[in-house]
């Protein structure tokens, strides 16, 4: 039952090189979910060998069109592709407008269900424990979003794995003579009273369930503490680093963050690991980037186009 | 003083393994016009080594998605790359509101004029001599626009260069003792008179011009003669041709044409030259479209992505 991340653009703004821009998959228990969708993002996929009819549900952290103008077109294609489930789509408020907009203009009707659900002021001005809910889930997977600091109103996200339930140990079956109608309890955490009337207690029975994995997007924002209680304890955390932090001041003006940022928020997140992208195209060599974050986190790693980042069990 | 066309995709409505979707770069003595822009167009050319920043116009058949999708992000990458200089788009009505919906959404002013030219029911609707209208013009070169028969309101474009001046043969200005004020009006075709009186017929003085080349761009279109006076004699005819004609059904039906459609147009156009492209998925070798035009019309070529198709001086 995987969980990775498969990064296809890591350039700020504008395309550089081989870098593309914003868009990520998570693929959780082999459903994928799209995170962010610049330009180019259906060619990205195709290009990739990532089916785009597998996409559960979409993730916009903001209507900037590096992270977003690839939408219309991922949506079209799919319609093409015979899709006939729902997408479900999060973004900040604006996205709907835009996507019925172009809709209309081009007379096209979705054959299938499109859900945009719209974070709106209300939304970001919620209270900070209002941010815990869910927005999101399947049987494997729930999604949280949280405000970022940005230039517009920009969300966060964070994927987290469903907590399994314990795992049986096969032996105990047979030895304490167990029918298949107690297996769901036990496997949920009950004990198990056998018919001579003793109780065996559930860790006897049991393994500890692997640890729900979790990823979070941080992009784009500019460094902000106030994100460090969504992403606490994060497996696997990705945090836009457009700049070095001898430009600081210019990307807190520009509402975006350094490789030292990065570093920073991670280390006092207790991130697990820190993937830095979303570079400025000033930067030909990101190798300084990477040095910079690794001084504050040391297990940081550099985004790169066409790369997955596995988030093993434990 | 070239005269040629680049072909950023030949796919029609979704990317098909290496082709790309509607886009075209037509480039007159070294000033580039876009023509369709569908999704990733800024990474194709990037890729190809055509510089966005030398776009001087932007010709939109029509708002289905695969034509004009990739278009916001070209408009928003212009900007990043410092334009001032205004941009000129030519669409049918709805793409302003499209592109005026996307970038208000995402809170965003272009820093460089942008002017959208739309046409409306009543352009569609007017007499057939006024598509003989100039859309479109700067020193090189003349645009005008024609209706196609799609689903939805179409235009195909002709872009002919303009008339060069007679060439006055350097000879003659010492033989006669043309003056420098003279040679204006020479090379627009007066006839010279000497000190002496003698009358020099401008055709002693002067070589015929280049004649001007042209290029027709129809996509999308079904089948419609109604086209051909628009397009006569012209050098490159750029005709869709989605399907093979043992589809010609299901074509008509989807505004499309087949190729033995397309060669038709080009014959009784009396085109020089045609290349065929807007190819179906369902095609993945493309010689026999190829040889059904080529029974109709010999002089016909497949688009190719990434090819750039030359028309030279005559």
């Amino acid at each position: 039952l995987n969980f990775q991340l498969t990064i296809l653009g890591t350039s700020a703004a504008v395309p550089y090189k081989n870098r593309g821009l914003a868009a990520q998959v998570l693929e959780v228990h082999n459903r994928l979910f799209l995170v962010d969708c610049g330009d180019a993002t259906q060619f990205r996929m195709h290009t990739h060998g990532i089916k785009l009819s597998k996409i559960e549900a979409i993730f916009i952290s903001h209507l900037h069109g590096d992270h977003c103008f690839g939408l219309p077109a991922v949506l079209t294609t799919l319609a093409m592709q015979g899709r006939t489930a729902p997408m479900h789509i999060f973004a900040p408020k604006g996205l709907k407008r835009m996507i019925d907009t172009i809709f209309e203009v081009s007379n096209y009707v979705s054959p299938y269900p499109i859900y945009i659900e719209e974070f709106d002021e209300n939304w970001f001005a919620q209270p900070e424990s209002g941010f815990k809910t869910t927005i999101y889930e399947n049987k494997q997977l729930r999604v949280r979003a949280f405000p970022l600091m940005h230039r517009i109103p920009t969300c966060g996200y964070v994927f987290e794995e469903k907590q399994a339930p314990r795992n049986i140990i096969a032996e105990r079956i047979a030895q304490y003579d167990i029918p298949h109608t107690a297996i769901s309890g036990i496997k949920n955490g009950e004990n198990f009273t056998t018919k001579e009337g003793f109780v065996i207690e559930n860790e006897a029975l049991t393994r500890a369930p692997n640890k729900p994995r979790s990823f979070a997007y941080a992009s784009d924002t500019r460094y902000s503490a106030a994100i460090i209680p969504h992403i606490l304890g994060v497996d696997l955390l990705f945090h836009e680093a457009t700049f070095m932090h001898n430009m600081a001041e210019h990307a807190a003006f520009s509402g975006h963050s350094t490789a030292q940022e990065a570093a920073t928020i991670a280390q006092l997140a207790s991130a697990k690991r820190l993937i830095i992208g979303h570079f400025s195209a000033r930067y030909t060599d990101l190798s300084p980037l990477l040095l910079e974050a690794k001084a504050v986190f040391e297990n940081t790693e550099l985004a790169d186009d066409f790369t997955t980042y596995f988030v093993e069990k434990s």
